[in-house]
């Protein structure tokens, strides 16, 4: 069994496995099942396969519920985004998966275990693995940690359009006038930084400052979407 | 609401559809609505998104099981093979989904109707409103009526390795020797047909014929299978 790997979900992640051998499979690699026929152990590429599935549908199903206006055009660049290998690989390495990987001699040497592309399939395999245990619900509970936050970190935001996602969410309780307002312009014509605020019939939720008064528009109206959650 | 879907889903599916109006959503295009700009509806694209990303799961989900020691890479050629324009549009028009999709005159005239790529839309979308309607198991008694059984039927046949199958479903229950024998070779040297028995511990479970031996053996195994299941 790889030591201190379920302790570690215990107390990071408050997820109990009951199944710890899924563990074993979502972190070893076929380098380690090489160098070890004797033990049949199984490597995480069949339970990376259905992690990868899992993670396409609980980011779906997030995305569709959270921007309810959002074109499904933009809904697929954004899951595109957040299901990803660089994506993954930096959660994986947040969650220090990297440091329970069961890798071969070889594969060690050629520093693998911090390649994104495996840490990506780590994170895929560890997401199947807690599927299988415990269901969608848990995957829900555990990318609610660690995935969906990086929406409000601003990881996403060159994909997120803020003013559309203010409109739906002000206009959810019935009609109300937004104004996009100038607040200054400062610095010399070749390079002015526009400062704008967003109001609500008539009271401002937020200022956002940027190169063009369309960038700092964007900026005020995530500026109150975070005011207003 | 579109007229006879509730109840052709109840008389076939047995489904019994609580929002039927997530039914409307999912089988009305873009161009029908551009064409009843009063009556704000909402076109299938969203919901498809959703639907396409529950199809994946729900697929990719079936086949780990069933085929618990196949590898990654052929999980995901058949899975890409089962998930796809040309599979999802066969089971649309199989559903007589075709027959209830709201489209604009002039998409009517060009005959998108018949558009696999609209078909197939279609059939992501219904699955999304499914899916929300009644969540995942829904979906999968659905896909256990509609799209499984192509499996049994051979749809995927030219992806699958049957012996490779046969022999893990019979080693499922401990040591078993399986032995592929040549029954009959008929016709000329050029034009030779081969026929294998397949056994196990020295039962004949199968026979099959082909142009070679090792395509003889596929199809042998395969009845095997189609015996013992």
């Amino acid at each position: 069994m790889i030591i201190g790997l379920v302790q570690k979900l215990k107390n990071d992640f408050e997820i109990d496995f009951k199944r710890p051998e899924l563990l074993d499979e979502a972190f070893t690699h076929a380098s380690y099942v090489n160098e070890h026929p004797k033990e049949h152990l199984k490597y995480y590429e069949r339970i990376e396969f259905l992690g990868d599935a899992v993670m396409q549908l609980c980011v779906s199903e997030y995305l569709y519920r959270r921007y309810p206006g959002m074109s499904e055009g933009k809904l697929s660049r954004l899951r595109a985004a957040m299901v990803c290998e660089d994506s993954f690989s930096k959660f994986a390495k947040e969650c220090n998966f990297d440091e329970y990987i069961r890798l071969g001699k070889g594969e060690e040497k050629a520093n693998a275990r911090q390649r994104p592309a495996l840490l990506c399939d780590i994170f895929e395999a560890f997401i199947g693995a807690l599927y299988q245990d415990q269901g969608k619900k848990a995957v829900e509970e555990f990318i609610a940690k660690v995935v969906f936050p990086k929406l409000d970190l601003g990881w996403f935001d060159h994909l997120l359009d803020h003013k559309t996602e203010l409109q739906e969410l002000l206009q959810e309780k019935g009609e109300v006038t937004i104004t996009y307002d100038e607040v200054a312009d400062l610095g010399p014509e070749h390079d002015k930084m526009y400062t704008m605020a967003v109001s609500a019939d008539g009271k401002v939720l937020g200022t956002g400052s940027g190169h063009s008064k369309k960038e700092a528009e964007q900026v005020a109206a995530n500026a109150a979407l975070k005011s207003l959650k």
